[in-house]
């Protein structure tokens, strides 16, 4: 099992893709994007699901939490029963997020991945992809990171994707 | 948990859209389709994995097959987690692919929702919605449900998405 | 050209993807969707651009309207260049949207279709698509065709897309 | 009016979307894939449509042309109607699309902008956006620039869309 985690725009996305293309077995991605796709849209406006504030402010509430938990066990069944599984995830909580997953993990083996870029470098790539709430990424770019303990990390401010996919395929036995 | 069968244009996404929306408690939902998104591209030109031919015909192979199974059981676990989950699926063996569901389900509380609309119709909005194989529809339209055993079943047919929706939600305790 | 006019989740996309799977000749389709895409992301968030309330509410302001009589005006200039063009839109004004079509129009030829859909069918639908602000549906039902004068009507509540891209075909020379 | 010229994957959509948002006022932006996205599905499986090789070539046909070339003359309208609009566009005939744009656009005033990418980066990029045929982008690098005359050019190569948006932007009185 692969987890990557970093703020929006960070290129987290690209590198899953490029890494499903340069390793030689099939993984399968699952991100925090396909959980929010996979939750009601009702959860995009309520309380207790997920709120995304016009200054880019991410807030989650009981119910997001709770579905995240469950989801998060399904994808480690999945790894453990011989699935290669690549997670790309944003630890709002920094190291709390990453302490939250080892409880789910259990003994399963993981390689931790930290994407960084350079906030201003993200904040432009939001910009160009256009499909994010403007803020985002700069809000998260240091944030996501904090106390979290990696096994490589990857910086995608000056690096291609493929390229951060390469270092961390070789990475994986 | 909640498993939709039917095949391909024959409504289900329109329908677990639908649920998410009336039923109280937030679903998450799952489908081939999303599975197929978590693949690397390569799957859907492998032998192992999922092929598309020109006249609507879809083979799987033992990749793919490693993989969904992998993920149906991740998905359980999900479930039992005490995440609410639907499922929208393609028997593209019948009774054999239900059978192989009940094995990763165990004792797990399942409602079984054939979904059904007839090859001409479904192979009409196969037209409409444009962004799949045409003859998929009509190959698969009788084919998913051979053998297969619900607990209700919904005609999109001629009753709309919504109504098949309200009509499995009342019978979700 | 064909210009086809109905309220949103009428089914007017589905419609034009059957009319040009259906017609022998290639035809290019515009729509009311594909202008706001072309349109910044700040239009949309702006009182110049256009509005979408919470109720389902549409208001469009002034720089909204420019872009849109200078969208129409090119339009016009690609049949006249030669192209087939199928249009779909939503005339929020009634007879004035198509009285501001046929000053660009000109002497051009013009195939006028309305498409129905009864406010709680395209209601249900709105919710089965889950990607449009609930309201917009029931709100446009009736009013994108006060005054509107049409030289076929087709109607999505019992007919399906095929089937009425299928008679307003019989009606291209 | 401002038309970019680059091979795939080379960043034109990031630019447009960076210039739609650092430009004062509203522009709209029509692209080839907007253009391809607006024919019939059956054009992609066609010799008179276009035509998407294994190896990334593309070859386009007759109807193809035509409904491109109606296509253009729409576009120009548009901007002589008021409409401030940015194009991206791919020169597979290098100075022969150059001279059949200058053919439509007569005397209107346009910014032609070359979008630079090494071969090797915009296909590394190609395949972690994960949607377009591999090998496009190698093969289109340099051979869409052939003779074609700028007003400016930026490389996405080591600059960021957002950076290149502004030194065209610059460029715009």
């Amino acid at each position: 099992m692969i987890i990557l985690n970093g703020g929006s725009s960070a290129g987290k996305s690209g590198i899953v893709r490029c890494l499903q293309a340069v390793l030689p077995q099939p993984w399968l991605a699952f991100g925090i994007d396909s959980l929010i796709d996979a939750m009601p849209a009702a959860m995009r406006s309520s309380d207790d699901g997920i709120g995304f504030a016009a200054d880019g402010g991410v807030s989650v509430g009981g119910d997001f939490r709770a579905l995240e938990g469950a989801w998060a066990q399904g994808l480690v069944t999945m790894a453990r029963a011989g699935a290669r599984v690549v997670i790309d995830d944003v630890f709002l909580g920094g190291a709390g997020s990453q302490e939250r997953w080892r409880g789910f993990l259990g003994d399963l083996d993981v390689l931790w991945v930290g994407v960084r870029c350079e906030a201003t470098v993200a904040a432009a790539r939001e910009t160009a992809r256009g499909d994010r709430v403007a803020g985002m990424a700069a809000k998260q770019a240091d944030l996501v990171h904090r106390g979290v303990v990696y096994d490589i990390e990857v910086d995608t401010t000056r690096t291609e994707s493929l390229d951060c996919a390469r270092a961390i395929a070789a990475r994986v036995a």
